[in-house]
């Protein structure tokens, strides 16, 4: 079945929030069979509105729209849904009661403004919003189904995975499909491929894609066939030829990531972690705490931003400084052995750098960062050149150094 | 002049990438007055793409394309391009030698594959790309423009600042129009709404739009007008207005961010800032220093991700751990001045919390969050009840604090 979806607001056709709600939604339903045909954006007047759902009605079998459902002036769906399909807007008081409750859990009292959230078109099944206040809206209607959901991504996500997926999958049976994707890092998407297309044969109905991003290269392969066990077996068949050829670079699978895969790692041997940051300001730390339960492996660190931080706290002696510098090899092997002395963690990993754009020199331009590495063995570290962008050369430092204690941890070189 | 922007790759059409690159587009080129008509997504195949090109050919006057123009099999822009504007591709020296010289300065030899990216449709003018080796194209035919990207975000970011806008600002001459966004924090969309509303008049012509994030609610107004000098007028009333009624929780506008306000509040009064931080892991340490210039004012912190490092490194007492908890707010208080003494700073601000989904009790649910300040002065803190998601409650931790920073050095309440 064909799909349509439609992202609302001006901030999204004027580009002042960046959607990413409809590649969350492509993502779900693509992996449920559907094929999306059809993205579209439009901005907050009824009539436009009114027009967009009407084409895609009349294009796409299932049309998912986000946006638009907030308490506030400017939130208009409802209206424009109210008028496509004729019907009134029903007030519902158990949506009322729970908005209710949301607020006062929170000890608030609910805005007048909030009341307009418990009307809903009449004959529409609703999703409810574990997460906020603007429930999901389902109209079927002639072999058609509309469904609205709030543009809060959080929010959005809840109701697409516990509400609407559940039901697309009961409407529809399709072709069977599988994806996997395969994350790699610490390699080009360039140099990656010139390992992969040598030998590379794909079957009918296979596709391979390159998705490069700041923290590696992703390795897509979709496969669609009659049933789930063809497509299932082409899948494999790829996975198995690149597990062959690139096989060291690949840290995981699909919603595997660099941290979550390195943390396994950690929790398996019982290991720990601390971190002493300077450039990064604490990205490592917090991108370690992002996975669930990482208060298993993971004490803390510093954030040693400032010199005196460095000598004070991680022991980098004054002469270090003076002579090597901050951003240098002895100096990130001084804060890698002393947040692991301090902190009493089997691992400390250091970052320093200088991530611009300003306090690059001939001898350490702007993406100069050496990362360390101690262990209860050895204390060592490595310089990398990365580009000129402070954002990006922080997220790659980041990336790298988490990348550094997988490879240590597998023994890796 | 009307625009349409196309975002290629199969990535963004099954949702495996979130398409950041539409918005920032679109964003830019309505702010040189341009209308963004149409937005649409293809994916990686010849055949779509020559399509999807001729249809925006049609319907608008200029065409911005993203993605498919690295050098791997799967990158199908160009040919795609060359097979509509039926041109052949001429190979550019001056772009290889570009490209070979990036490699080296990273000490890396340049994988033969990049060569590829050397070749451009004839006719074509090209614009550099000071972040990576895939150019971009521009093709002007018979009153048309089209423009080709690479999608890597930085490099299309820095493309379209530097090179296309310039570029497109010549070419037309459009309606006046005014954009500014004043940015809150520390107020609910509703509540904002239930403000503002009672005394809002709007002239013709004039938008005004709430833009809710996990940092705050952004006002976003909008005003067209036969010249600059009327839509900056229009604009100026609302802006006026909207201070009137909500000021206290406008921290700024446009492209100012919480961290870069209280950064400059901080350079100002030359105060300095050091943060303890438990269940945000760093992330207040990473949005603080995500500003350049920062290390004026930050000096770094702690992240007491583990008890034992609470107690360590920031002296909060065992009896407190074992009496009110880690998550507390004596334990905030003592973990912000505990960081002040230890780093000297003027503020010490710290986080600790529940961020999910596990370890929350009645007494203290998932989403509780205390937020410490220690100043010269005093040390206070206060407690919070965030939501279920542990990203969010992370992020909205992180925002809190700094704004608590904010109001601490203005003297809000």
């Amino acid at each position: 079945m064909d799909v349509e979806i439609i992202t609302i607001g001006d901030e999204v056709v004027t580009g002042h929030t960046v959607d990413t709600n409809s590649a969350f939604i492509a993502r779900e339903l693509t992996e449920l069979g559907l094929t999306i045909k059809y993205k579209s954006s439009v901005g907050d007047s009824i009539e436009l509105m009114e027009d967009t759902f009407r084409i895609a009605l009349k294009r796409a079998h299932i049309v998912i729209a986000t946006g638009g459902l907030g308490p506030t002036d400017d939130d208009l769906t409802k209206r424009a849904i109210v008028k496509v399909f004729r019907r009134n807007l029903i007030f519902h008081e158990e949506i009322l009661d729970d908005i209710k409750a949301r607020f006062r859990k929170r000890g608030l009292e609910m805005p007048a403004l909030n009341q307009n959230q418990a009307l809903l078109p009449q004959g529409a099944i609703f999703f409810p919003n574990k997460l906020g206040s603007a429930v999901g809206i389902c109209i079927a209607e002639e072999g058609r189904v509309f469904i609205a959901l709030p543009g809060v991504p959080s929010e959005m996500k809840q109701i697409l995975t516990d509400e609407v997926a559940p039901y697309l999958r009961n409407l529809h049976i399709g072709q069977a499909i599988k994806v996997i994707k395969l994350r790699t890092t610490g390699i080009f998407e360039s140099a990656l491929a010139e390992l992969i297309m040598p030998g590379l044969r794909l079957e009918s109905g296979v596709r391979l894609a390159y998705l490069p991003s700041y923290s590696g290269v992703d390795l897509r392969i979709i496969a669609t066939a009659s049933d789930d066990a063809e497509a299932r077996g082409k899948v494999n068949t790829v996975v198995k030829y690149l597990e062959a050829v690139c096989g060291k670079y690949i840290f995981g699978r699909d919603n595997d990531t660099l941290e979550s895969t390195v943390g396994k790692l950690l929790r398996e041997r019982k290991q720990t972690v601390a971190v002493a940051e300077s450039c990064t300001g604490g990205q490592m730390g917090m991108v370690l705490t992002s996975v669930e339960g990482s208060s298993d492996y993971f004490l803390g660190g510093i954030m040693a931003y400032a010199n005196q931080i460095k000598t004070a706290q991680l022991g980098v002696s004054e002469k270090i400084l003076a002579t090597d510098g901050a951003v240098s090899e002895v100096s990130a092997i001084a804060m890698a052995a002393g947040i692991r002395e301090k902190f009493g963690s089997t691992f400390g990993v250091s970052i320093t750098g200088i991530a611009g754009p300003d306090g690059g020199t001939e001898a350490k331009p702007v993406g100069t960062v050496f990362i360390g590495i101690a262990t209860p063995e050895r204390a060592h570290a490595k310089k990398y050149q990365f580009g000129i962008d402070r954002e990006i050369n922080r997220t790659r430092a980041t990336f790298t150094a988490i990348e550094l204690v997988r490879r240590e941890i597998l023994g890796i070189g």
